[in-house]
Order: structure tokens, then C-alpha cells, then sequence
């Protein structure tokens, strides 16, 4: 029988930035926000939410277990598509207000609209944003090739 | 005179994942999450938070622009140290209720704590839980040297 999880409290600002006890913030709405990053090429594939189960859960199955907030429950990524995503790593940042995810996602890709990354259109800057706009309004460039028909999946 | 931008409105599901109008949502406090990356490296560098204005004057500048829970006030990233980060390009994700900066980090960091990421803790995995924890406290290991003192910068 595998231990309990138990997180370190929060009690001082130098302990959480400097100190080495594991002491998430969950927000208001009991979750904390997680970016999740491909371990080899580094591009960012999403950002979901854990709250304290999920992070659990993750830590102790090595595979991302975020909460939806949609659905309004755990939401074990890929249990049905297969598309699961294996953490090798884990990180918090300095307040630990953040949890980072270095993972191997399996399949083609993480985003449920068919892409690999969730982060598929640029946004304009500077410059770009006047030659671009359509009507006055910013628009999105497309970034990257659908890697899976999502129709044939979900 | 630039023409002052304007994001398109929130309107189907549809045009949110797969139009081209940019379309961020602000949360609840008016704030969006925003994830830093190393253009160069991929690193990821930190998360923080955008308002309204703090996401029009990063696309106008091109120059990370964020908004300070604490201070509540706008944060332009650097102004102070020089550590500014040069946005190199932006992005959303497919609900566009995130925004990706690819940024060129100036100066040795971007963490006020001294290193080059916020991210410079690994939390245990797995097996390593039951073998790093301290009272059944779950411990971080840190993995990243400090690039500067920020006794010297802040």
C-alpha cells in the first residue's frame, strides 16, 4: 500500500520560493492551472486545470490526470481516444501557483479540434496587427496542419 | 495614428476553434493566463496574466506586457531591471482562453527569485514519491542553478 500524498502547507513566501516541500496553491475554485509541454521538440501542446485528486492521481499514475471544468470532473486525458500523455516530468514555479508537464503524447496529437498542439494560430503584433485586421479587428493566422480528422475520433 | 485594436466578439464555439477573428476570453476578474516560452531553447519560462489593456499594448510594443495580480497594475516585464522579453511571436489556443508568447529573454533571467525560469523545481513521480518524501510530505528537487542575485537587481 502506497503512502499518502500529502502536500506541504503554505505558510511562508521564502519556504514556497526557496524551500524544497511541495506546497501547491489551489485557486478559489479549488484548481491550480498546469501547461503541458512535449518533452523532446519543447512546443507547448495545452493548459488544463488539476485540482488536488487529479494531481494526485497524476503523480501516482505518471500520466496526465487533469479536472474539466466543463464537465465537472477528473478527466484522465486520452482514456478514451488512447491519446494518453506519459509525464516524464513534473515541475512547480517559484510561488507554485503553476505546474509544468513534460510529457510523451501518444498519438497524433493532444488538441481535440485535430491538431497536435492546441496553440494552432498566431496572433499579429505590432505592425502586422494594421495590415491584417479585417474591419478593425485582429485576426488569427493558421500555424500548423490538422495531424487527425477529430470526426473520427471523439 | 495606429487604429486602436479591437478582438472579435465570443459568439459560436465554431468560429472560436477553427475562425480566424481573435477572440481571447477574459476570465471572470478580466484577466487572461499567459504561458512564456523561450523562442530559442523552448524553455518554458513562466505564467502570469493579461488584462484587456496589458494584452493591447503587448501586440502594439511587441514587449511582454502583463498585468501584476499583486500590484494590481500593469506590468511591463523589465521596464525596471532591463530583463525585458522581446516578443518574438504570440499565440491562443483553440478556445482562446490562453495566450503563448515566444519570446528573447534579456539578461540572465526571468525569475525574480534568481533563476533563468520560474520552473527551476521537479516534483516526484511515481516511485520517487515514496522515496523522497519527508513525513509523508511530498519534497521538490531543485534542477537549475541560479543565473544571477537578485539581491543585486530588485
Amino acid at each position: 500500500m502506497p503512502s499518502p500524498i500529502k502536500f506541504a502547507e503554505r505558510v511562508d513566501k521564502n519556504a514556497i520560493e526557496n524551500g524544497s516541500g511541495f506546497s501547491p496553491k489551489f485557486g478559489n475554485d479549488g484548481l491550480i492551472p498546469v501547461v503541458t509541454q512535449d518533452r523532446t521538440s519543447g512546443e507547448v501542446l495545452m493548459v488544463a486545470y488539476m485540482n488536488r485528486e487529479a494531481l494526485h492521481r497524476t503523480i501516482a499514475i505518471k500520466e496526465a490526470v487533469y479536472y474539466s471544468r466543463t464537465r465537472d470532473q477528473l478527466w484522465h486525458k486520452g482514456a478514451t481516444s488512447g491519446h494518453i500523455q506519459k509525464v516524464a516530468e513534473m515541475r512547480t514555479d517559484c510561488d507554485q501557483d503553476v505546474i509544468l508537464l513534460k510529457v510523451e503524447q501518444v498519438g497524433p496529437g493532444c488538441c481535440h479540434a485535430g491538431y497536435a498542439s492546441c496553440f494552432y494560430r498566431k496572433a499579429p503584433l505590432g505592425e502586422e496587427f494594421a495590415a491584417t485586421a479585417d474591419k478593425g479587428i485582429a485576426q488569427l493566422a493558421f500555424s500548423e496542419e490538422k495531424t487527425y480528422n477529430p470526426d473520427e475520433i471523439y
